[in-house]
């Protein structure tokens, strides 16, 4: 089946569970987003692209901006990043904090909070201007000026404390060179980049195109960097269901609170599908089925 | 190229990483092996098989046999089993006890330590001799009759502290219903397993063929479970550097300190390669390479 | 006031309280305990005596023991014991594991479960016969043979899985020399030793009298030991509340969830309630407000 | 003997272990003070004072303040306090954030960092200008002003991330009330109080006076309040050596990293030692010792 008529079945497959699930509440901004929406694009490496629902609305990605945030630093740093960050999966949540203290406040990867937030350390002493290289970046993967909302921003300020607390406790370990606040403040406006399915199934092209974006076939980052990055979404992409998203999905995914996923099929296409509503795990619950459902028909999962 | 020649080829590239690295010396048994042994082989779905090296020499395949455990646990209970065993992967070997602590006796996977034991306490409440029904179910995989090395197996039992201590926490949260005794009595044995890397190979063609023993057609788990051991191989398989195990080689991948590892192509092949030397994760260090090796020669890699 | 009759009036004061709060219900000897029983008894290193309610009723002394167990080994080894075990208090429970992993497998005391199971393997290694000293050295104490009540005994085995992991765990450490089973043997049998409150009262004189049983003036331990014992009973004697026992009563105190609890009067007296039903922190409801009633009466607290 | 001599005597006594160990180096305020320095003063409920050494040489309290910043805690909100600090010894530093997180950010108690941050933050809540708050309830309680450090405060603020992150992590329990920096603003300046040893001494009288100060007869606190600081300080006063101080000493103690002790005899005096140089458990090492050889020979160790 080709993939515009395959979206088109896998949006009505999951219609019944669009809205099911809890929006996430912890900001205002983004507690009054509609659940009840959904979208779903994806890009071929060859160019060919589909989409279905509102593939073209703008959402909060949150968690799925330390894709580029990570890029951006590998392009700055290369291996030199993982003096200060691993690249292993983190066990719960639970134990993040005990784990930053075994292991002298070195995150166990870029895609825990902590993790993101040593990337945001790494930018800023690299960047002379952190937040604006990272939406440069986007803007260029996408091939459109992408901004920060920036009243969600404030609102994950305003919430940051778990967030402050690891940032500080990291410094404490002499593992942050910047002051905390500067650190954050990128951190948090990564989080509130704001991108449509299809402008976010368009910037990773690059991760199934051995780091060459297929649109203007610029080199964002060299073969083993964009592989690095997909099995690091495999292994530590969606907070504690990495395991699960790997046995019933079976591709590299990383998700949002927003509820975005992003998702690749290496060497072959970027997809990317959303809809607010999350499920326990905190990654979006018909989200989370759509991209099950198209990876069987399509007969892309890995395993 | 062909695999026999690739094989042959690989073995020339890693001749140099052999005996590299260290023995696993916690037990006499072990500790005794020669660490210069190499040995390779595959077995593609087709029947086609390939081999270099010791591939025929058995070994003690310790961790690897936490595949048969889980296999047969699940061809018992079916999906029963995950009421007592988690299906994500970890963080790292310090923090055992505090997640088992923090999730009241329950284990992240079926891979790490407490969570083969969960297994094992499932197979001696569904089996009427669970050590018999292991050595049957791996013989009849194989082919052939394979048997425990008693001697590896009370060398366990001597040096078996931790796992007992993990044991007992278990029961203490009521996660384990059979004595202690009983319980470490089969996994010690089934750690004890002595293959060689062609049975291994062969044993493990279930996993690339939907469920179905290639050999004999004979269907071992249903499609869903083969999946299943395939993604928590691939997340969970290679104790704390299962994500840098995902990006160099990015097969499911099963270790042992034996210096065994088992590692499947999906729908493909499953190969087992042999080198008791560890490196520093207690990986085989010159049978890491060598998958890396074929991998990206073969171009089997999942990313 | 005179001391039979502040123990008369406290007994009266407490009457309502008696039987309130709930029995210990982890193995059944305990379970079946009537709740409603009260004994209070003390003794002056002058030898006056004075006593209300059951005092004469023998008792489960459960974690008391400890004291006699730490006092044996003090006597058998001396300031060696400390290499095993430290002397601070240790935070709550739910830690217990992860500080005993953080700190090697040396208890913080020895008075949690970890630090009388590390004493008890000092014993076994010092001991000809350890069930059969300690019995021996609390009978002389008592000037009385006193027995191990073998069915409580039984129970505690039955019900040790958490003894048992923290046991195996020290081992895997190496910080128990001797089998786990036979450690937890003398542990379990320790804990099932009956007394009454008067011969608790009468066995630890010696801690109030530089360490000379006062009743036949022979030394059981010197000055410093009994000093060490009374300030560990203070600062880590009472679980998880030993802080606001320190402020309540302000005297040195030694807990058992037998519903016991020993305290003394450095100097000058030894007292021992005994009321089996236990609040919420797992010490005997009304022997807790005794003691804090006769040490505001008799003006006795340290604070 | 009386009181002058025998601190005389200790002095003599103590004085090659006198600028041995090391002076705290976290801040560099610290770091330059001379080691070498000794002070001791007691003040007796009846106004007898002695003292010997640098007994008026000003330095920084340290953690000797949470004595204060708790007292005007409990003048403010009573036993409401509690709800939002525990009273119980909390095991060692490294569990600090875990048991923070374990108990959902209510700290162990008032004297470990966590908890002092605590009072603090309710400090702020209740008072116009929590800094002016505790400089004038600590130049009243001495009897003549007494100010910041500033350089030390800004000092400490510059060194404070661990603190940060503790607070930050206690916020985002929804256990701190205010802004971190404010809190923190208030618990850096209270670290930096400068007193000598008599002004120490003599500011702590209401704590062996029933709550009331002996040198004007104000009521500071009631009995209870003033009993539960003693009982605090010799359970939890003496950061991961509270069992040993109360072994060695048996005085309620509380020290700071400046190199002072403050210690008292319940109902009858409060006594404060000085000498930078502290011993491995971060207490000075002189004047340890010196309250060791005090309370042995004056007899009022409570043990």
């Amino acid at each position: 089946m080709e993939y515009q008529r395959l979206l088109e079945q896998v949006h009505r497959q999951v219609s019944e569970l669009i809205g099911q699930g809890e929006v996430a509440s912890y900001i205002p901004a983004l507690a009054r987003v509609d659940g009840s929406q959904f979208g779903f694009a994806l890009r071929c490496v060859d160019g060919q692209e589909a989409s279905v629902g509102s593939a073209d609305t703008a959402f909060s990605i949150q968690s799925m901006s330390k894709i580029f945030s990570l890029s951006l630093a590998l392009q700055l740093l290369g291996e030199d990043l993982w003096s200060r960050i691993g690249r292993e999966p983190s066990g719960d949540p639970f134990n993040s904090l005990v784990q930053l203290e075994h292991e002298h406040g070195r995150p166990r990867n870029p895609f825990i909070n902590a993790g993101a937030i040593a990337v945001a350390d790494r930018l800023v002493s690299h960047c002379v201007d952190a937040k604006q290289s990272i939406r440069e970046m986007v803007s260029d993967l996408v091939g459109e000026p992408i901004d920060y909302d920036l009243e969600v921003a404030a609102s994950e300020a305003a919430h940051g404390a778990r967030n402050a607390a690891t940032a500080h406790f990291m410094r404490s370990f002499g593992k942050l060179d910047n002051p905390v606040d500067v650190v954050l403040d990128v951190y948090f406006h990564q989080c509130a980049l704001s991108l449509s399915c299809r402008q976010m199934a368009s910037a990773c092209g690059f991760l199934v195109n051995g780091g060459v974006n297929p649109r203007n076939g610029v080199e964002v980052l060299n073969k083993r960097q964009a592989r690095r990055i997909n099995s690091l979404m495999l292994t530590c992409g969606t907070y504690d269901v990495a395991g699960e998203f790997a046995f019933i999905i079976g591709l590299p995914c990383k998700s949002g609170v927003g509820g975005g996923i992003l998702a690749t099929v290496p060497h072959r296409m970027s997809l990317c599908v959303w809809s607010p509503a999350l499920g326990p795990s905190g990654n979006s619950l018909a989200g989370t089925k759509a991209l099950e459902l198209f990876a069987a028909e399509a007969g892309v999962s890995v395993f």
